[in-house]
């Protein structure tokens, strides 16, 4: 239960901070570090209770890498879900105007290539520097982590909603930053990218059980 | 008295920072990153000495967690307030004109709502990476606690005064950048966001008496 | 093999970014860091697989310094130019209108130094910090040599490409951002630069067989 | 002779930076972030050779903290102040137009406070996170000292020229940055900052042998 409930709380604060830099404090330069900088200080915080994930394509990651129980898959999925799904309820309280991209804003390929390489490189980088033995005991996961996120929004920022996480997509949907056609399509691209992530993990690493 | 004098000293520094980014630099936006940069600086110098606080919430949090016994409570307090009370007549010393935010300012629910998030987030960090025996020796509570801040000015900073931090709090109530009557409630919401992540805490960790 | 996919996909990550904000996100001023966050977390994904160079560079340097076996340096400099290309291609695959900076732009004599120092700078502080038997096991190698990066594009971002990297030189050639004379000058001086770092390493330090 | 080569080194960096973001790049925003982040690798690059000061008024606390041989002071200094001397010559050739900040553009109380708080506070977080026997072995001794420039930059950054270091005073003297008066007064703040800063460390600390 612990676990679920550090899943909840990280989800949350992740949500919540998406939601603001851009339909609060509609578009400050420094959202990709402030996105950046919650995540890692969650992940710091998690990581040792429920692994830090906050995101149903790391936690699938970390399923197909062996990391994470199979029969944990659908609980975290919830308490993730539930995090945004409240955030996103905050974020509605403070904001009266709806911010809404349309999905013609985004080409849909560069969209799909743009979420499917971050969420690649984020899940890839939580399975090398939080689940891999030859990195046991580091301090550095959560920044590794957190800036994956900083570094993707600054690069294809202009190319796709930078959800790279199925939770941040499912809560931008409620917020109606892009509409749930895009927010669907962003969701599975982002659950391939994870799934993507533990087959070249397995690729680069000499498999290991986790322990 | 050692643990009061680098309580006293870092709370300073952080209130003088604070300070002078809103009411001497007025408006520079990386005020959340120096803000965030000078709380990690002095919890990594004195995170050994004192701990670290700076800040009656988390001082409350880690009495409540058992990780600081409840008779340094005030002393503690004392030794805050006057950092912030001193660093609060430098940065009237270096500025004549008072930068007065009057309390209509904010919405105050959305204040209690904002201020108590983020100072449950900032104790919550604290006793999961500084007082928590499954991180001990990291190297990255600093950084987790410095960046809560940066991340929660960016997060709710048009809604807030965002203290964090009932001394800090304190020293914007005696610079005027907020009412005296917004500064007292966001010192009680504050205190009630530490003694909240102290519930909280033992809710996803085992409890463990501090070593 | 292992080796060799994780310098494809930690170039391939970094050539992306650096593509991405100057030509796809024309300008942001948040280039430096976002160059400096995808360097970072790659070396710390990768570190302990490949040892994290990315960079013609800084393998030049490893080998010379005696961390990489001679006859790994065409392999890796081979996986570094492929994982350069392909970023090129996604990223004007992204980009209809070529950005062209004219050679003309840089004086020769300052794009040489300030290529050099800061090739320098990079590979020297990835030999102190990543090969070096008195700072093993540390935390913050990533951040070290991640950080080199923005602090030069900081410093001497007017003066040349700020490659300081023969792959990401060859890419910016690709994609034109500097003229192909340009960026074989930028190649040599960068490798020039490795040398001379592998060459101070072993001055500032006792010479150490690398394990 | 290793350390002095190391400190020249470091000091040259850091002086470039500091030259090059005023004089070169005149007045980007990320200046204080270039200027910690230099800083910051050059002591995780240099700090197990060194000791990474680059700062008179640090080779000063070290030595009245027992943490450097008295008869080492000299040496350091010459070496730094010729890494800034050197540094100086190479942003005087990148750069045609002299910068001049005339003597009357700070108020000279506020200088002295500005310089002397934030030397004192950089020697002191040097002291207490590379010096201590209760922080050693950490990782983040180079962050914590590099954000405290940082830091110092953006609270105090428009009372005083934020050398924080006589070796980067000199050489804003050099560059007329600012007048040789000011050069002077900043050199003799910062090197009370540094001794302050030593004394307060006994203060706050059991006295230990540095080993």
């Amino acid at each position: 239960m612990k676990k679920y409930i550090m899943e909840f709380i990280g989800t949350f604060f992740l949500a919540l901070t998406v939601g603001c830099v851009i339909a609060v404090n509609g578009g400050t330069p420094f959202a990709p570090l402030a996105i950046g900088a919650i995540l890692m200080i969650m992940v710091y915080a998690g990581g040792k209770i429920s692994g830090g994930h906050y995101n149903p394509a790391v936690t699938t990651a970390a399923v197909l890498r062996g990391a994470l129980n199979l029969k944990e898959l659908i609980p975290y999925f919830i308490a993730q879900i539930l995090g945004a799904t409240l955030a996103s309820f905050v974020v509605i309280l403070f904001t009266n105007s709806s911010t809404i991209i349309s999905n013609d804003e985004f080409d849909m390929l560069f969209l799909i290539i743009g979420e499917l390489l971050f969420s690649f490189a984020l899940a890839f980088v939580v399975l090398l520097t939080a689940t891999f033995k030859e990195t046991e005991n580091n301090s550095y996961f959560g920044m590794a982590i957190g800036f994956t996120v900083t570094a993707g929004i600054l690069t294809v920022g202009t190319l796709c909603p930078c959800a790279f996480n199925p939770a941040v997509a499912f809560s931008m949907g409620i917020l109606h930053i892009i509409s749930w056609k895009i927010a669907v399509i962003t969701i599975f691209t982002n659950l391939f990218g994870g799934m993507f992530a533990a087959m070249i993990f397995h690729l680069v690493t000499k498999k290991e059980i986790f322990d």
